[in-house]
């Protein structure tokens, strides 16, 4: 076994050059209870962008070991834990606290790249707790792009009980972003009908082939929420992904249905400027809005059955970056350059 | 049986001088699927206030019978009829067409005083379908204030069912209105602890010997929202009952809990002016707010059997009014001169 | 408008030959609240048998229309109907008053076919409430299909809503009845995998071709619950139509995961005779068993919008029978010759 | 701190002779994620019982120490530990791997008192997950009473979240074992009406005190269900405790209401014998039966917060017990001379 490791902090807050890269990190030790696992592939999310550059609103611990998506494969297990053996291919839970129902005031501080060391490395010793299997039908690349953007997906869809997404209802989902196009995968699988939204006819194009029932783009059409209304018969969407911000909340408003749920999962698009719609809007449009933060364990496991049972393909980016290019990785999806989610393979 | 009956109706939509009295309106025929009414007590809204005002938002017909809620004794069914006999004391169902699940774009037009004929008068007819069955511990005032207040304080604690009211929960209400005080008796008598908001000393009084657990005075106290999360213990209150507009939800959303509710069930307040929490507060605070527009005919049958089996009496205001003086009640609610529901009664 | 139409009655409840055909039965006469129907097809039901042999253990009316499931279309409305207009496409509802919710003493006596007037007729009225629109990817010998079986299975698949369906569950049909094959289909069309039992290689194929994942052919494996618990990888199905009877229930509870959900639907596979397994079962395996009566109109909605949505196609036998022949109908389905449900073309 | 400490195990599984008191037992050591716990309560539950006779179904392992609900009070943490610190009162979880959703392979073999060891001693170390916070109304002995017989009543009532306890519901309770003492006092501090048998007019007087609203002697009405039905107007009840074996099963389904849940607690009444009623019973009385394994810690917590804001008292016997009369206490708890739950006091 090493002893030593590549592995990635963030050691400044200031950007993407405050990331360093250390050649020589220690292999952490292994407890009781806990799981070493040789990480084979991450993926980044916007979260983890904006966590280098001082800017996110929730826990983080200074010099953490960056990325809260890993897939790996366990190399060793201590002796009191029971859930996974040596060889079993396995996933990053989000928050690692968070095993089921809300999060509570522990578990919000317990996310994995920001307060619990993450992904940008080659090794790393996790709580049997905080780990899952990875779902059979993918290979690591694959199984890293899930920890976050798909279990957002997962929870905006299924996380209010009483309003989960049943066949036959409608799915709005905005953008080509990582938890837009595995609310595309979901909804599809589920037996959904979806209306996506798009600025480009090419990713309109790669959004029908992932399922989407219905293209619509938003530059050309700019009451894309009234459009969506009419293209559910009038009755409105029952769920609506919304990653936006101002501007786009505006328009789902205009596309729910009475009793739908607008599930809020994003700092994109701008959390200041002009006026947002209000909560009011919620009253008059006799709606649901729900603000989503990743999932619990038992919303990550039941997601992965739903993956290997439909042989869901998560959309990984065309380039793929070395642990050592991480760095470029974060800049590749600032500029958004990317379809899917952008991974980094870890040898 | 009469021909001939006492009727108020809104005339002209100009305020309360709109409303009309006819001392010899005729008594409605009954279709074969229709029970014919006679009403002995009605109660008032703000909503039926603002109705003849002309600023209500929703569907309204010139020259309605105004006044959803109205109490009353079966004296005639046509002969399909199979939910009620003759002698049966029954209550208005708000929206006529709301039997079950989600309103639709027709129950949302089928508004008793808005768009069908409502209770300020000795008899109606109502479809079989749109009545229900008074609790049997009640009298015609106590039951005539249930259609509106009552439901829709229902609905807000037990409409979203994977987040429905549970024993040991917290629940905050603010003020004394009718959805008020409602919130804190089922709430009560769920098991639940109660925060309760209001601006005087004896009307805190009043809401203790209700069951309220604590008072907080909002005039006092201006980051009540944060008194409110203390009380918890520090996890936050799981429903709110939100009845007032931009400066109560910024408290609201200080005093929810993770993946709490916050029920949004009123115009009180205003709903323009000062700029408003946004949505992206439902995300910073991962809470879930839902717009409450009164509650099916399931929903009016399921408190029902709690206000029976708890023996619950809603508060009616110890002024009650003739039929004959129903402009003076109108104007004793503007005036906020009340405290529990302002009944009607009618001979 | 024709006056008179071709009827079927249950006139002896002393097997088929009870059946009579009357050539001039008046057509019903249209209410306020009511519906006329021009019937185009009906399927038959194993309940619709059993009625005609005095069987059947519910309420049943001497000289009732037989057969509960009518697909036609509006030809007339009475004047105070809003859901629906001429030139719909429409179905019954089993239990005409079963709108939402649970069954009451009074739902359970409207059941199509058993006490109110069937679709072996060639025109029906029936109150508004007690209509559905017809999915609009369905003709009318499709849509005839629905009323019982299909929502059964739906109900059977949803009714529970704190366990139902999601994708990625297991799903385990019995046989090739009608309810079974809707299971079957909508299971896969909502991202579960299938497990289904037969006793031929023949059906065993058609099956496949629906989508179930694993065929079992219960005669040579009488173990069969057993198998299918493997085929989970363990843990168990999460899900049972069972339509058997005391045979089968044993496979059943060997089948289920934990927290499972076994839902009876059927008089099929007797109802005596042998020991059957007891509740204590339900205990020691830890699952539910429930008791699936079709279901409610709501249900019924949801449903037909999962089978839009997916263009499911139910399955009808290749043999269609004429109105006429509505007796050589029930021969056939007793004798047991079909595959898929057997309808009847009403000109 | 002590090094060793009184202990009891099941040395052999012939009976309470089986039953050992080691004076000198060690303290066990603390891993980083344990809590050293000071026990000051048990209490004993039927399964302990059984377990020492060698009758008990489910896991267990030579030599444990039995009973598997204790209170005590934190005396040292693993240095990893969160959820709590020293002198935090505990209670322990019955299946120390059930945190949340349904139990699992593995949650069954984790039983306290059956495969790890229990609370019939002076120490114990437990994994941070296997614990929860005692209510802060109740003392130890109260407290020792909740793990199995509170959270086992709590889960029958709201562990099927669709048809979860309502305000206005009818709860069944049978006799006054511990379990469905605690069944009567959760129903009516959520606002149901609860019926109770009873074979004793005393003990019928008691349960009267604790709030029933009525109680049968089932000595007397052989018809207890039926009775028991008319007593909620005739539509049965929504809830069943069913703790008793054949003969109250067939009682428990004359009262159950249509879509009402029977919870099949029991290994009381016995398991085998006469015929039991069957799952086609299920069917025709459209009801569910649901097997209940006590609970999860999620359940737990959620049941705290209802014990401690309703200030529920646990009915604990007269007579307590010390450590060293363990023997006693089960002799006691065997022949059946207490009302409420045996506990023993642990110095």
């Amino acid at each position: 076994m090493a002893q030593t490791q590549k592995q990635w902090t963030v050691a400044e807050r200031i950007g993407f050059d405050g990331l360093k890269l250390d050649e020589k990190a220690p292999v952490p030790a292994v407890g009781d209870k806990d799981v070493l696992v040789k990480f084979h592939a991450a993926s980044l999310n916007y979260r983890d962008l904006i966590i280098s550059k001082g800017l996110y609103p929730f826990a983080q611990r200074d010099g953490v070991v960056p990325a809260s998506d890993g897939s790996g494969e366990v190399v060793e297990v201590g002796k009191k834990v029971h859930r996974f053996k040596k060889g079993d291919k396995v996933l990053t839970l989000f928050n690692q606290g968070h095993i089921a129902g809300s999060l509570d005031a522990y578990s919000v501080t317990t996310g994995v790249g920001g307060m619990i060391d993450g992904s940008l490395r080659q090794y790393g010793t996790y709580d049997e707790q905080g780990l899952v299997h990875q779902p059979g039908n993918l290979n690591h690349l694959e199984g890293a792009t899930l920890p976050c953007a798909a279990l957002t997906a997962w929870n905006a869809l299924y996380g209010l009980e009483s309003r989960a997404l049943k066949p036959g209802e409608w799915v709005l989902t905005q953008g080509t972003g990582g938890v837009s196009i595995f609310g595309v995968q979901f909804a599809k699988a589920a037996g959904a009908k979806v209306i996506a939204t798009t600025s480009s006819a090419e990713k309109g194009k790669k959004l029908k082939e992932l399922g989407a029932d219905h293209i619509i783009n938003y530059r050309e059409d700019a009451n894309w929420g009234e459009t969506a209304k009419k293209l559910t018969g009038g009755s409105g969407v029952q769920h609506v992904i919304e990653v936006g911000g101002p501007n786009t909340m505006k328009q789902s408003l205009n596309a729910i249905a009475i009793d739908g749920v607008i599930g809020i999962i994003g700092f994109l698009g701008g959390m200041k400027g002009e006026r947002q719609p209000s909560f009011v809007d919620a009253l008059s449009n006799i709606c649901t809005v729900r603000g989503v933060l990743v999932g619990s364990r038992l919303q990550f496991e039941a997601m992965n059955k739903a993956i290997e049972a439909n042989n869901i393909k998560p959309v990984v980016d065309q380039r793929v970056f070395k642990l050592e290019e991480a760095k470029d990785a974060y800049h590749y999806q600032w500029d958004q350059k990317h379809f899917g989610k952008v991974c980094i393979s870890i040898e």
